[in-house]
């Protein structure tokens, strides 16, 4: 079994005490601040945030399971503290207790959160036909469209009138930003619905979990599916507790 | 085989009509205006609106499948007109295709699209506190707190704020009444999760699919589950369809 | 200069303190559990709620000034506490600076927060045609309507979508409660506005400030004016750091 | 009396009919494709839709009276289609009843419907801190901040969860895009409230009415004001009627 640590840059101190640590206990590890061939590891710690994890897995396909410490703030997706993941990192890699979250995919784009379709120039509308098995089930201007996981639900679509979805749940939630229209609602379709957008006006941006971005011309038709590849991170206790936590907090 | 002919007061001679074909073409029939016994039926033809199905329904537990015509005015959940039921209630018990949907039970009430609890007392709040596996997601006061399934999303929590959920899923949607409260969230939990309410302040109602009503004392807690007894309805070609339309219309 | 004191059931013995206080410092003052007759005082001082207050207000057309001591939980429209008020009650009565708060009528109903249409029966709904100038700007079925004023915006209308007002405002919020429809909106019109509500399906409830209940018949019209009766209070310094405060604590 | 017509590419043709009809009836009038130095003149036509009224008003602090033409979709400014233009605008030049509407500025902006704080990067969160009169009534991170006049509730911040306001009425609408945060509110304040916007973290871009852009830096903090230049258009008939006309079309 070998690890490897992709730290935020400016996380280097905690990342080198994981690695002194993970050494101490006799699993050999890699360090890196950032992932390439991640995938060929048995598992991987990050040390950062949210941020860092959804960083490391826009590089992944198929996924080792993901520890992360958290030296940011919301640490939805973390699993311990600078001050406490020894025992816990010992006791999740003893373990090997793993749980898989659901990532869509559209084009060549993987996401865990959401992949965001946004208006490439600001306060400028983007107009969207949206299918769901073929059938249109919504057509509206707005400055962008969501297409989410569960997970994401928490996190850009939280901020677009969507509702908390169970991470346990596999389904697929589609919900504009700031439509330009009255009568609109977030939609939630199950994992084996065809998901398709057309972008009907002018181009627009495709941005995967807020890192990787895509330029989508217009007249594009964008199909969205589940992905093959989950995102696998190792177990925690309570995950409607966490999120729960998590809302407090921002 | 042999079924029920199930109408609405007023709509006696469609259901004469559903009736008398039923018979030409060989299959025994009872008709009533009201649904007793319907169990032991092989299948059901409600003559009347998605009313009629839910009453229907708040008799059965295990569930015959149910044919609709529609004399009403929305029909999510019908199947036919008065003009071309013929044709279709043949095909359909040809075919003998059927839906399942998920129905949701607390203390001795079911129901198809939701469970509501409501104040007794017009402008006067309840307040509720929300347990997903034990897990406080939310305390309130509110003029009331649905849970519903996915099928109800298109019902009573359409008014509250709640999203559309493909009614082929099966979880439960949390979601209040008129809320009293900054910075609440409509919740979907997978069908597995234990959801419980307490109410805290004063007694409401439980109120199953706005039949079949039950008083709820204060500090009370009430067990929300998946029933075991789902609906049975004749397939439906296209259910995305079927809401685009019904939203199109209400 | 002559006061009452109104009281909350249960206020007794801060009242008294009140009175006595009064007394000491040569203000003569009445001192009911209720208000009758209150008009012909020259100030108000209310010992318990905002529920206290209004329904005081419910009494009082020409309103003499309010100061309000807080012994309930919220305490958006009261000046002082239990402990503090005897400093707050002088500086006031001494200032005489007034406030004044638009009030709505409909019919006999006269309400500082709103006139809320409420169905009569739980889970059923009623359906409202709403006109501004005689121009219908919405049409809906739904758990209720309110006609709010903008000191109403953070009490019932703040739990049906409806946007904060500046106090300072004069205008009519107009915001259904639970809409079983897509796309409508809350509605702000200048005060000078004829706001008309026709009640079209069956009979619903008009209740002015949750305290003062009309029964409307189905087919009825409703005029809302502004009264030309305010709501008169003794200053406040700042109203919006009131409502902050306030919002943070329900 | 002397008048200038500005219209938008590609409406020349219409442009050029309302300058022979003007010509016609002895009304001397300028013609141009952009507004430059029309301050001096006595009224201004559009041809275009409300996107040529909004550019027009961007140059434009002390404002003649403006008559729309409408060559375009909603139309909710103009007062004429180039079919029935000859008759209503005779009328209105003969009539000169002409109306105001508020605008509001923040340094060297001036905005018909709203100042548009937005995040200059897509998916990328900025963070502001909200003062009304000295009072921090929010503090969010968000894709935008919209400050918004009555007649702007019917432009971008409809799309944001804001109600629609009588555009009679004179106050400042406050109303956030896609905030990540739980509890946050609309609000709406008198015209004489002072509105302070801190840009708390990364760089925005401050854009008025969709059309004039100012990159804004980290740590400003601005003040919106309602500006001493309304816009000032001639008098339409029944404004209410024309929102709801215009929410029917969007």
């Amino acid at each position: 079994m070998k690890g490897i640590i992709v730290y935020k840059p400016g996380s280097e101190k905690i990342a080198n005490k994981a690695f002194t640590f993970l050494e101490s206990i006799g699993i050999p590890v890699d360090i890196a601040d950032k992932c390439s061939k991640c995938e060929k590891y048995d598992f991987i710690v990050t040390v950062g945030g949210d941020g860092t994890i959804l960083r490391t897995l826009q590089q992944i396909r198929d996924c080792p399971p993901i520890f992360g410490i958290n030296t940011g703030k919301v640490g939805l997706l973390t699993h311990a503290t600078p001050e406490n993941f020894k025992d816990k990192l010992s006791i999740a890699l003893e373990k090997m207790e793993i749980e898989e979250f659901m990532r869509i995919e559209c084009e060549n784009l993987i996401a865990l959160n959401e992949i965001a379709l946004l208006t490439a120039m600001p306060a400028r509308l983007v107009e969207f036909s949206v299918f769901v098995d073929g059938v249109e089930i919504d057509r509206l201007r707005s400055d962008g469209l969501l297409i989410s996981t569960p997970i994401g639900s928490t996190a850009y679509a939280l901020s677009t009138g969507g509702p908390i979805i169970d991470p346990k749940m596999e389904c697929t939630l589609i919900v504009p930003v700031a439509p330009f229209k009255l009568g609109w609602k977030p939609w939630i379709v199950g994992k084996q619905r065809k998901v398709e957008v057309e972008v009907v006006g002018r181009h627009c941006l495709a941005i995967a979990d807020g890192h990787t971005t895509l330029q989508i011309e217009p007249k594009t038709t964008l199909l969205f599916r589940k992905s093959k590849y989950p995102a696998r991170f190792f177990k925690v206790e309570n995950r409607i507790a966490r999120i729960i936590n998590m809302l407090r907090n921002i």
